[in-house]
């Protein structure tokens, strides 16, 4: 069985928007959609671009789109060859995770057309596509090539004031519409064959159509050399994607490929996961790795993931807790350096944190539930259509998630234990959890006749359940972010002049003491025979069953959520959030208490978001339900292959990659089967490994060194590599 | 023009509940709706008891309603003689507001048949129909009659166990589900011609059937005697009814409708406002003080006003806020014994929200939002019907509409300051204040960092916005509470010993303190351009009009409150609030800041509450709109003329009577056109005529002196009556 690729064959209009996600190929600069190179926009094709927002009217905030510059149309005698002509077996695609190279192979009849296409991992510019076409009837071949706006955008349009050059290079410019950034494209071609060229102006776009003879038999190559660039990467966009495709071209089709290659590889040699003994989850797990180390952001210091990679606009393109909940765990242990970007985004965007807190009348940082540039909030009030009247109904996610800050607190905080580098909670980190701890002083909500401090009025991890007062999750990541707070000043004990100043500029000094006292105040959770209450008055809700509730929808779209839906008045949750706290805390819980939690929470769970399964799987090893845990990771580590996952919230369409999934599939394998956890600075291994594994061996790298884990049956060990 | 009844001719059967409303009489006890003797349940006929209620399986607890003993249904010639056989000009109802009498007259043919019909205002058990008929063709007369268990009921059955006992006196004996209270209803006739009887076992009753031969011109009268009672009202309700019943036989109808009669107009002398220069005005004020008079507690010291009155089940007939808002003002004024018992259901009632404080985790007395008997809390978590779903929604006025336990409060202290009475302070009246201040200091917000205290999580008036902060009429009430509650020591100055001995009976002395420090720091309302913003964020919602929102609805049914009704999510309103605020309050407003309210929240404002209206007309006076006032006092006072108000909330019947705009129509008159206010102990008026009235009369009551209040164009006085 192949482990390093995804196959499908025959043409399924059905699957359009899935595959466009299953066969994604990008480094992290961009991503391209696995859709055939003359998809048309009912195909969904796109070229997303990461960290580049635009706004059209009063519509969600999203990703922009780049110019088309890698669609090619092939006809023959006149005629374009075009995919709803064939039956199914003239048709495949196929990932090859292990270079990210997107493949087609189609026969159309008159020729086969087959495809190399990805998106550099080594220029982060650059996208290839190498079309060779074996020629079956004699005839006129006619490609057109180009550069085209004619976009697939969820909330579009976003490119104005269009202008094309042609010449060996044909190239785009574009403008925002909302804070006129400049996106550039810039195509050249390089065929093996004899042609005729001529340009067109189409598809909102330019294109070069080159016509040849060609007879039964031949075999010909066209090289697509394509980049983008924004304003955002540099004064001259234009002139630098020209520039970019030009000099692939003059290092041709091979030499990219190959320095391509070598980057990947050099990826897999830091993170790839060996898992022997079940080939269907070996493959799974290099889908999951791939498809989150296609989307690191390779090229910049301080940028994070969206939720949604760059297999779309969905979500914003906006920057969720996942990102240091999910995506964070694999980098920090297999490439620090992506790690430490995700998290000096966060530090950069401060003064959104800060801002946001303000506009909620409270101090410190409230970092933004649905992050976009410089941490500016593109969550809205409403995020989610009903469906019965098709008004947007209002939701609290940005008003009442503050556990956002104290998930990046958290990381922040894992990062200097996970690599022992103080270099980033010196360059803002540790300015960030003390404005994080402030804003949860400033949030507190106390008694006049009680010592408790509660946190009424929030939102957890399960977002089904509205407005709620002392979440355990939320009170537990909160006491552990004032607790960070107070654990520089250890962290800094032979800075404390320089930390000392720090709190002298933050004006912290009297917040220093109200935290230590206040930190010990916070509400302790409830617990009901050893089943911590998920929020104050969970247990008094209508116990129900996951099929009693299903039952109730009127219409399978509904959405769940909310007083107004299906689960919100009963004990239904949508995803972990006792149990996510669990598996964030190992050591602040017991394995009879997770035993007693895991049992009570998961027949209540739907697991209807993809940050779910993993929490699950994660505590089941540990309580020794391996079978169970096996289940949830072959859920979450395929998800991506299957293409499953919701697709509608409400009457919004949320499909695309799922790379907390992705991440959540690594964190199992290391942190559940290899049962990796950190202990007083030292690295242990509580190993639980399925009856379906014989070997799995994981790279990491540790306080700088590089280690290997490897766990048979008889036993795990770590060792240098 | 008639002023002091209406009539309605015709059969209307589209009009079958609202007329039941229109027409009904009662005495407190119970009332009976106005349908015809021989209505059957499609008709929803009821004799609605006070203060009796009962659950059947998991449906909403609501009152009883007693076995049907006024039926009459008359037969010429073996054919039943129905309303639906009738062209409409051969029926008339009507309802004689001076004496709450109940009439029809209906031609059926071969006869007609008056009937004068009432509940006994001086015996409250008792109830009488005497049926007229007018022989126009000989014929064989049948007249059933007697008493029925085959009932209509909103959340019923509620009967069961029903026996029969047959004898000059009719009787039924049944039992509630819940709590076994027996419900004894018995019946007796007198006619003034010979008849044959016999008993027929017939629909869930027992009933007696008058046979007699009649012929063209013969005037016959069948006068009905029935009489309810309960094992509420003591040990042998059957025996208790079948004597009332006979007694009143022997008395015979004339002196029982002369004792009736008698009892109606001392109410009157003590009540009536007079309205001259427009006798549309006049008429409504007499039907607003009717309905009002005519379900007010005399029989008992300690009962209070369900919203609907007694016209049936709707609200659960549960006591709510409007009984100190909007009844209590025109009972302290012109009949305190009743304003005495409405609070006295409060005193009595004071260990229910204590109950119910403690089931929310504070202490001190919360009040239920929907009292039944001993305080118990008739609201549930689901009070409406999704009309696309038909699923229960969650509201939240029974966990958020804390303004309750303060409105109660400041009834207490009024009925002090208006009556000089201080017994009932005393009698429990302290004790209330006491806990109501203790539940607002245990439910205060604080924060760490601020001195505010914030009261978040609310409910104010305005129910279409759940789950606000700082809402500006609670925050007022809870101030004003926790002022009272301080001001007893004053009001007790002559009795400290005694007062003191109860704030160490209810362990107050350390909330005591933490009042007197607290009430100054509760957070003052936030003004823009002196618009008082009715809570946190107000003026950031959607700043729409009335019919933007009301365009959006998809279903007219469709509940606007909550954040998935039309209204939640904008500035739209339910009903007044800051207003409302300022209508109670007037000595904290001045002109100004109330012309610039009116104005601003007027438009906002869809009055979807019966206790809207009187409050904005209050203010319109003062601000000198008379026009509005006259045209919001017309709209109040015509409500149960019209038959008016939403009948719908979602998918749940909410008709009935409306006593709050009852009681409110007394309000504008009183308050607004008299412009009757109590200052420094004393009262004063601020007289705001409209141009529609010559003259307008109101008697009151003032510290045990009767009054009586003038106003006319050339100004307004109080004498001594």
């Amino acid at each position: 069985m192949e482990t390093w690729s995804l196959t499908k064959s025959g043409y399924d209009p059905s699957a359009f928007a899935a595959d466009g996600n299953r066969f994604l190929s990008a480094n992290g600069y961009m991503g391209v959609r696995g859709t055939v190179e003359e998809a048309d926009k009912t195909q969904f094709p796109a070229i997303t671009l990461a960290g580049v927002y635009d706004q059209y009217q009063d519509k969600w905030r999203e990703p922009v789109n780049a110019p088309n510059c890698l669609f090619a149309q092939l006809s023959m005698n006149g005629q374009a060859l075009t995919l709803s002509d064939l039956s199914k077996s003239e048709h495949s695609v196929s990932i090859d995770y292990r270079h990210g190279i997107y493949q087609r192979d189609t026969d159309f009849g008159p020729v086969r057309l087959k495809s190399q296409r990805f998106a550099s991992l080594d220029r982060c510019h650059l996208l290839l596509d190498r079309l060779s076409i074996e020629v079956k009837e004699d005839g006129e071949l006619e490609i057109l090539t180009g550069v085209f706006c004619d976009l697939w955008d969820i909330n579009g349009p976003h490119l104005f004031d269009q202008s094309f050059e042609q010449g060996k290079a044909i190239s785009c410019r574009a403008r925002t519409g909302e804070k006129g950034i400049v996106v550039a494209a810039a195509q050249c071609a390089k065929a093996d064959f004899e042609y005729a060229e001529r340009f067109v102006h189409i598809k909102d776009g330019l294109g070069r159509i080159l016509k040849s003879k060609v007879r039964k038999g031949d075999s010909l190559t066209l090289d697509i050399f394509a980049s983008v660039y924004t304003s955002l990467d540099g004064a001259e966009p234009v002139q630098a994607a020209k520039e970019e495709c030009l000099q692939a071209h003059a290092r041709g089709f091979e030499s990219c490929l190959k320095a391509h290659c070598d980057a990947w590889e050099s990826v897999w040699a830091r993170s790839e996961i060996k898992m022997e003994g079940d080939p269907a989850a070996q493959l799974a797990i290099h889908a999951s790795q791939y498809h989150l180390n296609c989307v690191a952001p390779r090229h910049a210091d301080n940028m994070s993931i969206p939720a949604r990679g760059l297999s779309g606009q969905t979500y914003k393109g906006a920057i969720f807790w996942d990102s240091e909940m999910f995506f964070f765990p694999m980098f920090v242990y297999t490439q620090p350096e992506i790690a430490k970007s995700l998290l000096r985004y966060r530090t950069e965007t401060l003064g959104g944190a800060l801002v946001k807190a303000r506009e909620y009348g409270y101090r410190g940082a409230y970092y933004a539930w649905e992050s976009q540039e410089g941490g500016k909030e593109g969550c809205t009030n409403f995020n989610v259509v009903d469906v019965f009247t098709h008004r947007p109904v209002r939701t609290y996610f940005r008003d009442k998630q503050i556990h956002i800050s104290g998930d990046i607190a958290y990381a922040l905080r894992s990062y200097y234990e996970i690599t022992g580098d103080r270099t980033l909670l010196e360059e803002g980190g540790a300015e960030v959890i003390l404005e994080c701890a402030r804003f949860y002083l400033s949030r507190a909500n106390c008694r006049l006749d009680a010592d408790e401090v509660d946190y009424d009025d929030v939102i957890g991890p399960d977002e089904y359940h509205e407005r709620v007062s002392n979440n355990a999750f939320t009170n537990q990541m909160i006491r552990y972010c004032m607790e960070s707070a107070l654990k520089l000043r250890d962290i800094f004990n032979d800075r404390l002049e320089w930390f000392d100043a720090l709190l002298e500029r933050l004006r912290f000094m009297e917040d220093w003491r109200l935290l230590e006292k206040t930190c010990k105040r916070i509400r302790q959770m409830r617990r009901r025979e050893g089943v911590i209450e998920q929020f104050d008055g969970y247990f008094d809700l209508e116990d129900c069953s996951l099929a009693d509730v299903r039952a109730r929808l009127v219409d399978p779209r509904e959405y769940w959520g909310g007083d107004h839906g299906v689960a919100g008045t009963t004990q239904i949750i949508k995803q972990a959030d006792v149990i996510a706290m669990m598996a964030l805390f190992p050591e602040s819980f017991d394995d009879g208490e997770v035993a007693k939690n895991w049992a009570y929470y998961e027949p209540r769970t739907e697991h209807g978001s993809s940050l779910s399964a993993c929490m699950y799987a994660l505590t089941a090893c540990r309580v020794g339900r391996l079978d169970e845990a096996w289940e949830l990771f072959m859920r979450t580590a395929t998800i991506d292959i299957e293409g499953g996952g919701k697709e509608w919230a409400g009457e919004i369409y949320i499909g695309g990659t799922h790379p907390a999934s992705n991440g959540g599939a690594w964190m199992i394998a290391a942190l559940g089967f290899a049962g990796l956890r950190l202990q007083n600075g030292r690295l242990e291994l509580h190993p639980h490994l399925p009856r379906q594994l014989t070997r799995l061996v994981i790279p990491i790298s540790f306080r700088g060194q590089k280690q290997i884990i490897e766990v048979s049956p008889d036993g795990a060990v770590i060792r240098n590599a």
